[in-house]
């Protein structure tokens, strides 16, 4: 075991002579090892300030980063700090100084390492020294809403956010300081502030779990500072605690720990990380967690590289990078999977590290120097002089991101996101794991993005981040009664009650399986997935198709979801258009004022606004959002409701957006089947005030088989273009040749589907 | 008089030697008359073709503007054209056909000339021959929706359209065709066309309106390129009839015409263009007016141009061009007074000749170049060549807009349009007459704007133009029952009915009136006016103002609204702000589900969603818009009554967008002071997720004195900053010493209004 073999490696001062690697796609940094004494060699290394030196002045990205750094870091110490009581949530003034004091302090560190100015490492020197002073005489934080309170902040997260940065800062000024001075932080401060975090809320360190992701990397980079063994030991490994208890939840309802679950940087790393990258919680969180992950694994790497952390199960790092930028749409913003944020994107400065760590250490891979390129900033480190010379020497290439499917679960196995790209459109397919505790009861449901604007939306979280006026910053109620609940989605939901029970217990134990997914044919690109748990005795199989025919202005989305039963329920399936309606096809009674549709499982949420009981014609809904025009077309069965909805009722604070849905509703069915084709076709500008292509050209869809083996489904275009998918419902990897007749002909393929013009 | 001088002046040719005029600011192009046998002379002159071929190659934006024209007329000549048998609306495929014809026919005349090409003249011949053959035959429109039917669209006006832009095409190939063919195209189509619009349809020809400015362009264009005088006295002076009914409306309820009103091309320039070229109907209405006023005036300077058409009424053409740019916010979009369309702006193709006119013809003033810059695209003609030429010389300078006050009325003593520009902010007072048929009833509303993002909105129209979903592009119902009435507009409303009971009669025989204008002050800057007509028995005082204070982030605005009644009434001051409400600092109660406001007046499409008695404290509304943070504090009285509602009631379409809205309400009250501030404090970004200045400056504002004479507000801000504004509600013009007493303190002044930090 890695761990072992680390804590026999006790050779202080080993000099491996640094060997040039320069495989072109796949090559890794080696580094030198340093004497631990050796200051610094966390972030920045000694060789790297000595190579950032020599370059200064030339490296437009990085001169840059680095005067915009000093801009903010002089106004700052002209301004002088403050280190206040703690007192408040996130969006307060206690909070934002604490955070402002960290980030300001690894910068200040980084540059009296490069400009070798004494005034910056004075600077962090007086403000530890003020948190030496004060820290042990801090009670536990007042504000009472944790799981696991800090000292600095109101949750322990955000004290291990001090320290990762904290480490940096104090790596930078070590040979500055005195040992003595050395002695007093290191007494004071950074020991009894690693223990707090680990020792004192095991319910914080010892889980797998963004929050324990940092707790594991602060505790682990001041070990690294500090040379101290027995703390780093306690980052790769947890804390030991006798009085386990494997009921305990978190805020967010999640369970602190699973029964004989490893705990530790690398049981961090191995089970929320599949074999693709992907990062269980979802982009959002990765996007937050990658900042320790990978800033640890840089310090681990610099300090013991014989670990050979970046080449840990199969380099799962590394490629976690290029699974995060696969995540994001045409703007860079993440799809939101999960509890998520909207507007978050690979501009954030956590992703600046990610993509420049990613670069140094996975190869110099150029298409991340585009993306960097459009960062317009590096890290000031070895990391960041890697790109900024890299950019300098015009080795970037555009990042292509193409259909993807990232698998979900520690090996890979339970379920994966499918991303369809064609032309402008991405098409998001969620058919995961629960994702912890940040999951969404949302199995089977998807999001569309066109140009990187959300068209079917998923709502994303309830939560104004860091905006004190909406309940601190944190996560507000609805966030549980709305958010997460299944009919806040584009997915199935029977009886009016969520995925799961909208239990996470269960979710938990579940997830998705791929039936499909090929995308060689880029004009003819299938994700196909079954769920069978989210509602025992029911199991549901959706298939989106995007499709690329000449006829079309873009490509459209063919969507085929089939739910067979063993009892008679109700099936909603929702539709989340962003945009204003122009048009439906079918007569709707618009109610004189709203009804709440429901009572319970985010149903109590929605308005009903107006409804239809439609004929078994399909029904249309054309629709205009940022200046294009939209069409979704559904077949219906008779007695089909269609419910136009919007998000706010039950919310008294106006924590929810007013947005608009469309349910199609089914009641009383044990199978049903919904399709439908979501097309983009049209464009107006209101400075030309031209309507071009302003409808939809699908004549009609229409089921034309529909059996336990095979659903076909016939697309007839206004200028009488016939064509017809066939999808094989059983045994997807069947080798052998499919035949069926439909309407005399006679239909003959092999693989799991079938498509063709037929007229 | 004018129009008779012209009659008078029969000579058919009269060379006048080219004198050269370099005046810096304001030199009028003097142009040779023409044999008026010589073509082209409208808008492309002999001269101008020599010189734009001279310069070809040479003059980037015009090269660039030709490269795309001759891609789209040849696309188009490739294709072949059709002229179809008339039969649709505008989104319909005859309406939009006709309309491709006519720009395609204009444009391919001007490659025939600049690039003496005659395929080009060729493709014009024969689409005139197949409308000279179609067009005796066609009956009155199908389509039976307007007042004034045309013959190849649905309205008049369009067919106005189509002959503006005809004349051109046809003057450009004049000397291409034959004398036969001319006298075949002049018989068959373009007298009887021009008959048809005029003398059959004298209800649109004969107004002061929009409508009829695009008739008598048409008709005077048609007539200057076929040298027919009777045609063009037509279209200076109107169709004279005998039958003309006083009482006849359009289908926007404007009346047709005033008894013994002046008709014809220089009374549509006389009356809605005020003396600082303000057009009544407002920005959205003059852009597209802009078009035939200028156009026709540019073809008559041309042919005419002893009659000095841009000297007429002091210039007002050529100011109209100033001033229409001035009317729009930071993007370049036009400010949404009376019915207006979102997103209108100088990027529109009218305004390319507008401003390319008013640069060749109004002295080259270098400012207008830069907004040619950003149109990217110039006319193709000696205007366009001129403002190519200006670019490429570096002549540009930026086009700074100002504060600035508009007058309304023929003679500018019918109220006006306050902008008041401070910092990134734009606010938009309306205190103008009521603006022809496309007026609203919102006298003293305003609008505010940031970065050019409407912060607090005026809703615009109801209309989807062009959009055949939506009522065939045309105005939707809620743009009477909803769009006009007062209660959609940020001004106050009587007892829940609209000012001037909602009527245009009424309306249309009032206006408001400035009480002061000032901006000499950057830091202070006072708008603020009177309405005593629109409630009688009520006066309504307003004054807007912006202060630029060290201590806030962004300038503030101050409103003051003083109401004096001789009876009780109810009195509500909406306030349509945009983005998502982050925090009031009133408890309010949420209704389970929403309830409709009122009966009629538009108070029938709003919801009331949430409603606060409030105790005669300041109430906060502090809201999130486009990652920018805003606080709304007033000053309330006991019981007054605060409605949080939404647009949307009554809307069995979907045609109203379901914003929001904060009501002020006052009771059973004869007199009512309303005092607010409107506050840019904050920023947010989703990326780094920073709430910067997320709340309001203000503690507390305060009426501290209140009387017939004057009223005073004192503004204390969480710093422990005191001002005070003092207004004198009487006699703007007094010469003499203001001075009151507030609080044992004496103020004393000279003007009209008082500000000073007194702590």
């Amino acid at each position: 075991m890695r761990i072992k073999n680390l804590l026999v490696f006790k050779v202080v001062i080993i000099i491996i002579f640094l060997v040039a690697v320069s495989c072109e796609n796949k090559s890794e940094v080696v580094t030198e090892a340093k004497t631990t004494s050796e200051h610094p060699k966390l972030i920045l290394t000694k060789q790297g300030v000595k190579d950032i030196r020599a370059n200064i002045g030339q490296i437009p990205i990085f001169d840059k980063t680095l005067a915009s750094t000093k801009k903010v870091v002089d106004a700052e110490i002209s301004k002088g700090f403050d280190v206040p009581v703690p007192k408040d949530y996130s969006g307060g003034y206690t909070h934002e100084t604490h955070k402002k004091n960290y980030v300001v302090m690894q910068k200040a560190g980084v540059l009296y390492q490069i400009l070798d100015d004494a005034k910056y490492a004075k600077y962090v020197k007086d403000m530890l020294f003020e948190y030496a002073k004060q820290y042990p005489t801090w009670p536990i934080h007042p504000k009472p809403r944790s799981y696991a309170r800090g000292k600095v902040f109101w949750q322990c997260l955000n004290d291990s956010n001090w320290l990762v940065y904290t480490s940096q800062a104090y790596d930078c000024i070590y040979n500055y300081l005195s040992e003595e001075e050395r002695k007093t932080l290191e007494t004071d401060l950074f020991k009894p502030f690693a223990d707090y975090i680990s020792k004192d809320n095991p319910q914080f360190f010892n889980r797998v779990h963004n929050h324990a992701t940092w707790g594991n990397a602060a505790v682990g980079m001041i070990a690294l500072a500090m040379d101290d063994d027995e703390l780093l030991d306690r980052a790769l490994n947890g804390v030991k605690v006798d009085n386990f208890n494997p009921d305990e939840k978190d805020n967010d309802g999640g369970y602190i720990r699973k029964d004989g679950q490893k705990i530790g940087f690398f049981a961090n790393v191995d089970e929320p990380f599949s074999p693709d990258g992907y990062f269980t919680e979802g982009p959002y969180y990765q996007r937050y967690a990658s900042y320790p992950f990978l800033i640890f694994a840089q310090a681990y790497q610099n300090i013991k590289p014989e670990q050979k952390v970046f080449s840990y199960k199969d380099s799962v790092l590394l490629k976690s990078v290029n699974a995060l930028l696969n995540l994001t749409n045409a703007k860079g913003e993440f799809f939101l999977l999960n509890d998520a944020q909207k507007g978050m994107s690979y501009f954030n400065a956590s992703l600046v590290s990610t993509v420049d760590i990613g670069y140094h250490f996975g190869g110099n891979n150029p298409e991340l120097l585009s993306i960097a390129k459009m960062q317009n900033e590096v890290t000031l480190d070895d990391a960041g002089l890697a790109v900024a010379l890299g950019i300098k020497e015009g080795k970037e290439k555009p990042f292509v991101k193409k259909s993807i499917e990232l698998s979900d679960g520690a090996n890979g196995d339970e379920g994966a996101v499918g991303i369809l790209r064609s032309g402008n459109i991405e098409l998001v397919f969620k058919y995961t794991a629960h994702g912890l505790s940040h999951g969404h009861f949302d199995k089977l449901s998807f999001a569309l993005f066109e140009d990187g604007t959300e068209v079917i939306q998923d709502y994303g979280m309830s939560r104004f981040v860091n905006i004190e006026q909406k309940g601190g910053g944190n996560y507000l109620k609805e966030n549980t009664t709305w958010s997460k609940q299944s009919i806040a989605h584009n997915t199935l939901v029977q009886n009016e009650k969520s995925q799961f029970k909208g239990k996470y217990d269960i979710g938990s134990k579940h997830h998705s399986n791929t039936y499909i997914f090929n995308v060689e044919n880029e004009n003819l690109q299938v994700a196909s997935a079954k769920e069978e748990n989210a509602y025992p005795g029911t199991k549901i199989h959706r298939t989106m198709v995007t499709i690329k025919d000449e006829d079309y202005v873009n490509p459209y989305v063919l969507d085929i979801m089939q739910v067979n039963s063993n009892s008679s329920n109700q099936y909603d399936l929702p539709f989340y258009f962003k945009g204003h309606i122009m048009q439906t096809n079918f007569d709707y009674n618009k109610l004189i004022t709203p009804e709440i549709l429901g009572n319970s499982d985010g149903y109590q949420h929605l308005y009903k606004e107006a409804s239809s009981v439609v004929n078994g014609e399909n029904i249309k809904l054309n629709w205009l959002l940022n200046n294009k025009f939209y069409t979704y077309s559904a077949v219906t069965f008779n007695k089909d409701e269609a419910i136009l909805g919007r998000i706010g009722a039950n919310d008294p604070d106006y924590n929810l957006r007013n947005e608009q849905t469309l349910i199609l509703r089914k009641k009383n069915v044990k199978d049903a089947l919904f399709v439908s084709t979501i097309e983009s076709h049209g464009t107006y500008s209101p400075v030309s005030e031209l309507a071009v292509n302003s409808y939809s050209n699908i004549d009609q869809i229409a089921v034309v088989y529909n059996s336990k083996e095979y659903t076909a489904v016939q697309i007839n275009t206004k200028k009488g273009k016939q064509s017809i998918f066939i999808i094989s419902n059983e045994n997807a990897s069947k080798k052998g040749k499919h035949s069926i007749e439909i309407n005399k002909n006679t239909y003959q393929w092999i693989g799991p589907y079938y498509y063709s013009v037929i007229n």
